[in-house]
């Protein structure tokens, strides 16, 4: 749709008329996320937005790692308490996906949560372990640091597993 | 910079070139979310991001409330646990920020979720609540629910109140 | 047997030997918790020695009171957290198995409590109720109070409906 | 007074009265908890309830194992949720306590804990680990095993550092 677009130009251009080079720069980061997730290199459009990057370490051990940019801050220019807790999440929970069967899903149905201290430097990291796990429950912990290996977050989720449907 | 315009503007047209009409809606609704954090009508970019709009309902009682759109989704395209539990934070701690006094910052210490059902409908709803606070330490309470008024998840969160530093 | 009957009044006489008037009020509390215990007025050893009274105020609600007595103190004389929590697990756990049928059992998978206040006065007394239920979980919420009405606890439960075994 | 002392023993003569063997156990064990709270190898009746035994392993790290016996079992005969908070309230505390200064004590502000499976076997171990220290407040794990190590709980609480009155 041409006026869609038309729209979307105009926004832009409204956008860049007031923008600082921080904002043309969060604004590329923005984009290339979203284009990620349009190339499916991102299964959300979350995910895109914090610009998450994961590994398997080992069977129990799973990190992720986002870059530590303005998008992601709170009003006091640190990490928001709300990223921190959509890293832990998305950390525990692919944590527990890569050995769940193709028919499986699992849910987090609880997280809790330590803050420790502030989130800067230039990326957060979070790791996870598997702390239990039956057939139809896992509980996950995963701390969280910054890049001058600080412990910024400590958490516990529970996640129970669903039969996924076809 | 021109350089970094035409960059921007670049990347929008590769992303339209392979835009469904979903994505461009998903596009529009993150540009506005940018505009209005530029426009300082937000004070984050993740509260565009997420698109919150709040009030105060009585003193110790604050409601936010997001609209569910595919931004905020999780691979299974229901409410994204983290988004949720952003929204829990932010709507904690805005009520608690709501009484300090100018001098004064609040900090989220310790965050616990129990997540019920799943985040659909149109808008996603949460209501803060103070439950004990000092001079040095609020708890609040926060639920979360859909717009059929089913609860999607319970939190409680603890914030330690320090000196803002001028 | 005589040998038992013989080492047990043998115990109490040492203790009495050295008991002060204080120690003599906590051995009888403990001993009439055991007395009730045997007696069926209480299920568990653990509900005698808190001296645990209980009432459902409503389908949702229930209420749990224990006196403070030295017997729950930690060592600064104020009621022991680990009691708390025990009393906490007690009132949400009896809420859930009210209305459980006769074939099935609730476990306590999850707890998470703030303390808030020190538990002093007279008696402490614990209220919880339903956030949620389906059929195979119930999320409960519990507040803790003194006997001058300050809350000095709260808490949330997750708990697993279980098929009991015959 | 021997008008008390004549109670506790006409409360312990009934008692015996009716009691089976096993009944006479716990009473011997209960007695003397009692006993070495008296002669204050224990701090509290509770620690000698439960029949706790502790040790620093390291720095950062802390055990305390209590016998399993009926004492502390639940309605189920499995060791009573309470219990286990007890168990992890105490040993997360001393491991804090261990290295605070005379003029300073430690408060638990906040506990959670996912129970995973069935205390049973002959004795139940917490492990504490501190995650995090500061000035002001201290985040510290447990995990609680069986004699057959498999684990049955895992913890995290927060504990506030304030000054101890003369």
């Amino acid at each position: 749709m041409n006026e869609t677009n038309d729209q979307i130009y105009e926004l832009l251009t409204e956008l860049l008329d007031q923008a600082t080079e921080k904002d043309k720069e969060n604004l590329v980061s923005l984009l290339t996320g979203v284009q990620k997730k349009q190339r499916d290199q991102y299964k959300t459009y979350l995910a895109g937005y914090m610009g998450i990057q994961s590994k398997l370490l080992n069977e129990n051990t799973y990190e992720s790692i986002i870059p530590n940019r303005e998008l992601i801050h709170n009003p006091l220019d640190i990490v928001h308490g709300g990223i921190t807790a959509s890293l832990i999440d998305i950390a525990m929970g692919s944590l527990v996906h890569q050995t769940l069967s193709s028919n499986q899903a699992a849910v987090t149905s609880e997280m809790n949560i330590h803050y420790l201290a502030k989130g800067t430097g230039s990326e957060i990291r979070c790791r996870s372990e598997v702390v239990y796990k039956s057939d139809t429950r896992w509980v996950v912990k995963a701390n969280v640091y910054r890049d001058d290996q600080k412990i910024i977050a400590t958490a516990t989720g529970n996640f129970m597993i669903i039969p996924r449907k076809a």
